[in-house]
């Protein structure tokens, strides 16, 4: 199976990514003469990742563009033999240069999809030699990336659908792999967008940024720019030299908000009149370098203003620090003073993005009733997860074959492979996990949770795109009952057997005692 | 500055690698005329991570192969340009497309050094508009490594010198890279290998892995070895059907621990068997997939003993379950007694290595005095920091010139770039941080903090190798005190001013009030 070409090989996952012990249970199977034997994994997690009834799973783009790739290069092979005994058969090596995922079949829930514990988000198929050797790298792929999506779906399910919310967490990921995994699946989980351009070039994310506090500060306001002059928006009419124009307007601001034209900080003037002589048509201030009140909102104004009267509108302004949403407030109150002031109604609407550490019980407040916070910034807390910074997936051999699964938005039922599919309509007898006992259910709808993506080695239908895969997750995440989707204290999803796999997992459990 | 032929090239950051606003920003400065105006940044942490005094500063060896490799291809230009506005100047997008970092100069602590509040890990040096587009990619460079290297070396500390520590977190990180940052600087930190074959491959790290469950538990027992005999290990003598040995040691075993000889699980058995004739030299047993005192240890024991009989020696045992102290000081009470009766006097001291959602809590009971824990594995405590994720690195442009820093194992002295480096024996008067005045102090010996390792673009020296950085470590925290180097509630370490710092700070201040 060759891969194609590949925009994204260089972040794909290479086939010595993986645990040591894999190698030597490889060679252990091998020497056995079990290498080729057909075995299945399955991959799973056991606990709802920050105490929430739900996951979403994501990662099977990544697992897949790993498998179409695997294999051991010669040097991969030579740094294997150097590491296992010295007197190991060269045979064996033979079969490790020959290997590839052209045997493997995975069927997996589509990324997007609700996931719940228990419940295998991957199911893996193929020669036990090989299935073995991808564990570590598939729980790699999958684990972080289901972690990451869930945390963002959280996060949006308390933003609600309409304010705009962006990843910014790079610097605080774990090397720049864990920075691109996590700007791309917090897209999928339901974030607006993301800082991280790399994952805009290679995923397709859409981007946001504007400028930090260094820009700011590096100007003193004593620089003398190489052209102030800025045309109208419209093209017609003279420039007209947009720092005098921004100085001007700043007289009447500060008379208007009772300030002395003196307490705004020219160098904070200067930096955003750089900023809007680059991007007149999107200009943003990040108000919080100096004072907010005294500094960065007159001097914002006074450029807004300033490109306001050549016909371009001021896009955003941004806050990093203090209080936010008692900020928002207050300056959502002066936009729309100035704007009734000076006629410039579009200013009232200006976006007012913050940052800033921003959790779960900052972000409940952020979206409170009445809030004038438009964009939300997160970084830290949805790059790490640092309430649940693992999602503790682990890849097992069923003890009992599990095959097709049927589900609805009321319960997941696991079924033996050589089970038919439960029917719409018709009532069957199922048994809870964790329950004592059998109920019947007859659900209004069936539909099948793990899909064939790739048999034999060939993948089967093309895989969604990430944006589908978003559209996807929250589609799936509306279904969901209100009592799953809380995330505090939720009430666990169901999580069914059928009849046949309760009885064999009865005898199974009598064996053992 | 073109970057030599480098094995590790595929796990290198690409420059867009980067936050947005580092693009636009850009973009701004180079409007504004700026972005070959000369700036300097320095990273640094503003508190200690995990709530100890010290970190160990890693990532260096990262930065120097990111910074080499530097240049903006085609794709990537033209990938900016499609994010920026459409009327940029294609002035800018040349200007892009010829910047490398060879004007850039970059000082740093070394590899391994203690890193304290404050004080800077990294200076760079070079054009405004590059070293603004740097700032992303070196913080996720030396923020995770730093703090990953700094987990693993608070890990060490409680594990005294003689505990053999492994990190084996690959499937719980961030990705394929976070995996490999983790494997690396925990190495750097004090652990003793990983079970990351990639890092092993590409790092140099000393690599530990044997079975796991999925392999016991694949054996029912039934299966028939193609090839059973195993020759001695000396090579003279007959070759000897190991299996039938094992089962002959396993009556022997039973008998002396008062066991039936039906407990021990046939399956385990056969995996053992498995195993050590692919390792005959190096066979270990993993012994709780069913029952440590019934099955795994007799079953263990059976296989050491018949590889003894031919002269090979197990090297050890694990543990993965349940109380991991208390078992292992059973198990070495068996060794030790089974080691008499049989006259076998190297099985007193197989390793027994131990994992399970290690922390810093449990590791000290592992760790106390007499405990018979020889082997620590410990994977998502030490790859994801959960007690905090994130060293939360800043960037800024210092508001005063920083420049040579002195520094022993009693302070760290900031200077101006200006002032001469104090003198061994001298009296000076510096300005500790946080406190009120000045104290005087007469340092027995002096060291720059930051080194220079590269200069307009060219490495100055070599950097150190992966080991030596892991030796200088150790040296490092073996000279800290120990009020210093507690965990808990340590005294912080002193960071100081210089007389011409602090009078130019407290200009500053007085300047802003």
């Amino acid at each position: 199976m060759a891969a194609e070409q590949d925009p994204e090989a260089l972040a794909a996952a290479r086939p010595l990514l993986t645990d040591l012990y894999q190698a030597t249970m490889a060679l252990g199977y091998w020497h056995a003469g079990r290498a080729r034997e057909q075995a299945e994994f399955e991959l799973f997690f056991r606990g709802g990742p920050f105490g929430g009834a739900f996951a979403l799973a994501a990662g099977l783009r990544d697992c897949v563009r790993f498998l179409r790739a695997f294999r051991l290069q010669d040097a991969d092979v030579q740094f294997l033999a150097s590491v296992l005994p010295p007197d190991t058969d060269p045979a064996f090596f033979e079969h490790l240069r020959a290997l590839d995922c052209s045997d493997v079949t995975v069927r997996a829930l589509p990324e997007g999809s609700l996931a719940f514990p228990g419940v295998p988000l991957l199911q893996v198929c193929g020669p036990l030699l090989v299935v073995q050797l991808l564990e570590t790298p598939l729980l790699c792929l999958v684990s972080y990336a289901s972690l990451i999506a869930t945390n963002a779906a959280r996060l949006r399910l308390i933003a609600g659908p309409k304010k705009r919310l962006l990843e910014m967490g790079l610097r605080r990921a774990q090397g720049p792999d864990g920075g691109l995994t996590a700007s791309t699946y917090s897209y999928l989980g339901g974030f607006d967008g993301s800082s991280n351009v790399l994952a805009g070039q290679l995923r397709g994310v859409p981007l946001a940024g504007t400028l930090a506090h260094s820009f700011i500060t590096s100007f003193l306001g004593t620089e003398v720019p190489p052209d102030p002059m800025l045309a109208p928006a419209a093209s017609q009419g003279p420039r007209v030299d947009l720092a005098a124009c921004a100085e001007a307007w700043l007289d009447r601001v500060c008379a208007h908000l009772g300030l002395g034209v003196q307490e705004p900080h020219r160098g904070e003037r200067a930096a955003f009149v750089a900023y809007a002589l680059a991007f007149p048509r999107a200009f943003q201030g990040l108000l919080d370098t100096y004072s907010v009140q005294r500094s960065g909102l007159p001097n914002f104004l006074a450029v807004a203003l300033a490109l306001g009267e050549l016909g371009y509108r001021a896009v955003g302004v941004r806050l990093d620090s203090g209080d936010l949403l008692q900020q928002a407030q207050e300056i959502r109150r002066v936009f729309r003073s100035i704007s009734a002031q000076f006629q410039m109604p579009w200013l009232e609407s200006v976006s007012i993005a913050v940052s800033n550490n921003i959790d779960e019980e900052e972000l409940t407040r952020l979206a409170q009733e009445g809030s004038e916070v438009n964009v939300i910034g997160i970084g830290t807390n949805v790059v790490t997860c640092p309430r649940q910074p693992s999602l503790g997936c682990v890849y097992k051999a069923p003890r009992f074959t599990l095959g097709a699964h049927a589900g609805s938005p009321l319960l997941d039922l696991l079924q033996l492979a050589e089970e038919a599919a439960p029917q719409a309509g018709q009532e069957l007898r199922v048994w809870p996990r964790g329950a004592q006992g059998a109920c019947t259910v007859r659900p209004a709808h069936v539909e099948p949770l793990l899909r064939l993506w790739v048999q034999q080695g060939q993948l089967c239908e093309p895989l969604p795109s990430l944006a589908e895969s978003r559209a996807f997750a929250q589609l799936s995440l509306s279904r969901l009952s209100p009592e799953h989707k809380r995330l505090q204290q939720p009430a666990p999803y169901r999580v069914a057997l059928s009849d046949k796999l309760q009885a064999l997992v009865a005898r199974l459990r009598a064996g053992e005692s």
